[in-house]
């Protein structure tokens, strides 16, 4: 007996590049069957958010990396889970997380080490990408594997400065993303499933 | 029916007080039913330690904080697991993470950075302390309270420099390190019944 | 023939923690013949701001900790140096960084590693603490001594969740603020000495 | 008068890449004029080691990220340094960093961190890369730009997992990693004439 999940992406983009990966997120999340995406814009916080965020099994936190870190409207999210903090509401939940920015590395590793401390700050338990490296990775690699960017901690995309949201990230950075979704949606029904039987003991 | 699942710990300690923080990590998991600690000393790189870690359910790393980073020891451990790295022999497995050093910070958050980042590397999915902090988080805090050290990420301990194995890291640091084993266990045994449970159906 | 130099302190503050600990940073450089320490709070991001960062020597960056990390009127300043970045305009100016949190240790390290990330998009160069760690470093230490939480990217101040800043964070902490400040300001005044020097030549 | 000043480069190479890396480091500071290369491989911890890096006015750490961190010979080195460490011996100490891997971000931007945090513990001064991205930064960069893999801590050179140190890291890599050196050469001559010149007042 399937458990129902939801997979919250929890994301703020500020030119659309990373609203781009995080739909790919949540249709990573749709595509196993038991689990639904839920795409949440962090820049509007009402109460339909935290609604949503509370109800959500698995929250996928996502920012572009401006200046080496998450957005100022990201934190700004995250600083107004403080009352959530307090009450240790999200303790447990799985968390994961995704990033964008226009350099290569560009300190996309030091944002998601952020985002991943964020989650331990509320006791959630942290996903990974659980994606082997691609692109440069090897002389067999190519520009269209997926991690071609060679994360770990969460799922990257890179766009170039210069182009807008209907060019860039890559194919390769939205089959990524769609992954980290999949990855985080199979762990939250096994989860459910554990935890469900628990109860039912 | 209660899955019975095993939490290593695999660790490095270079005086004995990481040890005895592991040991309490260990004990920790053991109190959980179903659970068993089972101590590994990354220090011996042999046929043994590598078939424990293959068959735990989770593995909680442990290293001493020396100039800011884990231990060379244990480093040489994280580049002896490359092989299963390749094979992505332990992805999906729980992971956790603790830490002793003399300084109040000392970087031990770098530390435990470091052992989220090779949890990652592996595919393997992060639990975090999950307490609130204590000690000076408030002027009702005391010394005694487990997290007395405020940390997220993992377990930490601090030991003063001019102190042995036996007088430190003092029972609060131990209690916490308790706490990280029965999170671990927890978590490992709920997750063990969700994918028993997916088997099954 | 001492050159004059300038400190700017940008900062953010909460609730008055951290801008005592910036006051203190201040008072540090102020206390080096030739140099002068410049007070700026980044929440108002006006040209007087811009103009006062510009002209400095040497910049310390400093914001409460918020749920592990830079709070978000400071990332939004941080955002806001793009155009500065841009035009390399803060290339081999110094750097320095302060945090302040209720948790002993709270993720302030993380905070710390943000700013001197933040410094080194920047090209600038990154003043570390310098002071040895006290306070519980060995059973010798005290409560009152500089550095007392271990810290050695930049200052840190701890302030119980439950005082206000007419309490706290306590005077060690601001003796440890006060010495960054005197730190930058001495690397500051040898630096644009051996500027001034190579012009001369 | 120009200072004569030394820039040791204290590296770690497991296969050749990230020696290759070090000699172009060195090559940067021995083309500024009155600056001098100082090659260390840090496998062998000898007298003359720690002579000439007491001796130098810059040390740049190298190494490659392994399991996504600086490798355990140089944390071993890193640990030997505890003497110096305990006597404060290098503080005020010109520091910078590079590592190679092969996966494009492979958490070179932690393994970078790392070697920051260290220099910090010892106090030293940490001078950043200094170059803008390049590379896929915007669409009109190339594969042979200076810094093409948008690092800003310090250098970052990639080498694909299947090619020998003949023939990877490639040209824009060690043309990143001279720059490095060039940049710790400058600051440390200009440093070490602001230096005499306070002795001499």
């Amino acid at each position: 007996m399937p458990a129902d999940i939801t997979v919250a992406v929890a994301f703020h983009s500020g030119h659309g590049h990373t609203a781009r990966q995080a739909a790919a997120v949540a249709r990573g999340a749709d595509a196993v069957p038991g689990a639904r995406g839920d795409l949440r814009d962090v820049s509007r916080l009402d109460a339909a958010l935290w609604e949503a965020l509370d109800a959500a099994d698995a929250i996928v936190f996502g920012s572009p990396t401006y200046m080496g870190a998450p957005s100022s409207v990201f934190q700004a999210f995250a600083e107004a889970t403080a009352p959530v903090w307090a009450a240790r509401g999200w303790r447990g939940k799985l968390a994961a997380g995704f990033t964008n920015s226009a350099g290569v590395n560009g300190n996309k590793d030091n944002a998601l080490v952020r985002l991943a401390v964020l989650a331990a700050q509320h006791g959630m338990v942290w996903v990974p990408l659980g994606l082997a490296p691609g692109g440069d990775y090897s002389t067999s690699g190519t520009a269209g594997d997926p991690n071609r960017l060679g994360a770990f901690l969460g799922a990257m995309a890179q766009s170039p400065s210069d182009l807008g949201p209907e060019a860039a990230p890559p194919p390769a950075d939205l089959t990524t993303a769609e992954h980290l979704g999949t990855e985080v949606a199979e762990l939250a029904l096994a989860l459910a499933r554990g935890r469900s039987a628990e109860v039912a003991r």
